[in-house]
């Protein structure tokens, strides 16, 4: 059988591991695919320097167009990241009848239904394991190996950058902007780290391991997001002496009420192998009916381990591209026909469990002030910690952590709390989650 | 499109749990699979005990051959286990161009070949997901998440029993008759539990692993094997003061004089994550040239876990069902004329490290005679252990943790410290793995 043709947009990080992998493993690529793979062409911006990387094998061109209009190509596979132009190029490539690989997180949970629909009309595949958790296999888990499944809720750490920042803050008790810049020195964090750090990165890869997992149409406008530029040491210290690790967690659970969907700091029991993910790891955690809590562990960026997501579809698509569309695996793991619309609920609307900080004058009667107010709003609270007074210091920190409730009740309580006069500032308010 | 029909054989734990999660979840197993899915034909021994559980809903009957023969049955899912009846009934079904699911491990691992050949010559399908590690899609994850990379090894947890047995020792000191019959009474082991102490069981999915990881036929009868039922409750605590746990491990590894296929006891650092995999959950580590290690962790075993593999197994052929075979992904990875015959290694070519414990009389010059020979044999010392004798004793127990080396060289250097006067009776060897 004639090789399978694959076009490159973007030959970056991601991109010059797809092709140093495919090229290195090529044999063992095709005795799996049953067909060669082969990158024809390529398109970037610096043509001088993608020369060093395919060394003549592969035409280079720096027009985008060219790859996706390219009669003899089957697969495009988009590696540039981004909005704007690598949707169009997507979707030019799919009117082309293109197959399409993508890395693009942004692209499949900002305009996912679009493309879905317009590779509906078209009949070809859109595949895009590499957007979601690297190298790990967590978009095939979810849409294939967990079909029996009501699947409940799924809990990731599915940002490197954020991972190695927490596990930097507590193994050294650095305070946030240290451990940022030492992972930006140490290249874990970019030059400007926003999209990492306040969770967008995430809440992008949650958006679609949601769709998947519930059968909805993608909604990234409608998920909370928090990250942890606002994170204490202080936080990450008195958790673990409670028995907890800080991680930023996606989180997205089916309840009745609806679909939550949220990225921010939370509080895990440690005992949990999820709480022991350190460095720039990835793992996703997914609670499944009848399979119960299944974790799924690897690098979740790099070169090759993206690159590996990216291969792995371009043999999927290899091996089904001449098939009926009927056989193929649906873009979000159910039929287009069968998406149902669940309401995304707003986060005051979410019930979770808490952690409360609060720092207090040393004196009687403040404590029950604190506890009476929870106990209007019915709070009940699971463990608390006091520390004695530093010497010479008047005032203390109190910790709470707190049974479920929903966070407009939580948000309300806090007012309360604040508004004492024996509490001094803001109450730090974290989630907790046992994922149990 | 009308059902795609479905017959089971066997309706124990795996065969219950499979028709009860394929009912609950059948609107939304049906969403994703595009097409209803219904038992419609089931065969077991008692039948009296099959009526309660299918409800006068599906047929039942005591003859396996009426289910592999019905002209209507698209798929034959076998969940009796075992060897000879399991075998004739799926040839059966296959030579009956039925496509087969099965959990029997036992059967792939020893009769893959020839299963996978008649399959082939028909054209249908075979799977078995189920067969290894429960509900964990980690032979989804193997064939299709990873075929960008050259595997370099696997290391699984995949015996449910065993890791609770070794869970229970370290935990309350037990030791491994007490924790043996602790798993019976809690249900975690079978009145009759060699298949899994002795490592069989583990074997068995390890060979499975090591075919579709590394493209080779299945050669159960080449695995190394050795259970857990020698382990010292001494051992576990002296590895732990090592930093180690000591975990039941399926090996598998290629390096260039062959492929090592190996069960035993292992110490692992207990830093890894897969180190503390409590109880009696899986987790299998596979290291990839490309992606690095991921992990795959979840229940093992059990009635919904395992059914939950085998209903996705029914839901990706039913997605094929009607494809030409050539869109299929191949029964082990690797298209069948594409599988290389690699050797496996007797595990006296195997190189990996070691923990070595020995009784020595507490007098100078013991500890010089016992390195002199390592030494002799080019054996270096990672870390040592030496306990002060306990009161009026004249002997004490010396622990080391060696480099690598070959095992036929450390049995050799073993049998020599074993002869001098000063070792009491045997030397403990483990083996070691810092599976980095």
């Amino acid at each position: 059988m004639k090789p399978i043709k694959v076009g490159l947009l973007g030959l970056g990080t991601v991109g010059s591991g797809t092709f140093n992998v495919l090229k290195r493993n090529q044999e063992e690529i095709m005795r799996r695919a049953g067909r060669a793979i082969e990158i024809t062409m390529v398109a970037v911006r610096n043509t001088e320097r993608a020369k060093d990387i395919v060394k003549g094998e592969v035409e280079i061109v720096s027009d985008g167009n060219l790859v996706v209009d390219h009669p003899e190509i089957d697969i495009v596979v988009e590696l540039i990241g981004g909005n704007e132009i690598a949707k169009d190029l997507v979707l030019k490539a799919i009117a082309n009848g293109k197959h399409v690989v993508t890395a693009n997180k942004a692209l499949i949970a900002k305009h996912g239904n679009e493309v879905f629909k317009a590779a509906q009309d078209k009949g070809v595949m859109v595949a895009f394991e590499a957007a979601v958790a690297g190298g790990i296999p967590i978009i095939k888990a979810l849409r294939e190996g967990l079909t029996a499944n009501r699947i409940q809720w799924i809990a990731g750490i599915i940002n490197g950058t954020t991972n190695f920042i927490l596990s930097e803050m507590r193994d050294k008790g650095l305070d946030f902007a240290t451990a940022l810049k030492q992972a930006q020195a140490l290249g874990y964090a970019e030059a400007d780290p926003t999209f990492d750090i306040e969770g967008i990165d995430a809440a992008h890869k949650l958006t679609i391991m949601a769709s998947i997992a519930f059968g909805i149409p993608t909604q990234f406008d409608k998920a909370y997001i928090e990250g942890i530029t606002k994170l204490e040491a202080t936080d990450i210290e008195y958790a673990e002496q409670l028995g907890y690790r800080i991680k930023l967690l996606g989180i997205t659970k089916r309840n009745e009420a609806g679909i939550e969907l949220r990225v921010h700091p939370t509080l895990i029991p440690e005992k949990r192998l999820i709480a022991n993910v350190e460095g720039a790891m990835n793992a996703v955690l997914v609670q499944g009916d009848a399979v119960g809590a299944t974790l799924y562990y690897g690098k979740g960026a790099g070169s090759e381990p993206t690159a590996s997501s990216v291969i792995a579809d371009v043999v999927d698509i290899t091996r089904l591209a001449s098939a009926d569309p009927e056989h193929r695996v649906p873009y979000l793991a159910f039929q287009p026909n069968a998406l149902s619309d669940v309401n995304v609920l707003p986060m005051s609307e979410v019930f979770t469990s808490y952690y409360l900080r609060m720092r207090v004058e040393d004196k009687p009667g403040v404590l029950a002030d604190v506890t009476k107010i929870l106990a209007e709003f019915s709070i009940s609270i699971d463990a608390m910690l006091q520390k004695e007074p530093a010497e010479g210091e008047s005032r203390t920190d109190i910790i709470m952590l707190t049974h479920q409730t929903q966070e407009k009740n939580i948000d309300a309580a806090i007012a309360r709390i604040e508004a004492l006069a024996s509490v001094t500032g803001t109450v730090t308010k974290l989630r907790l989650e046992e994922l149990s």
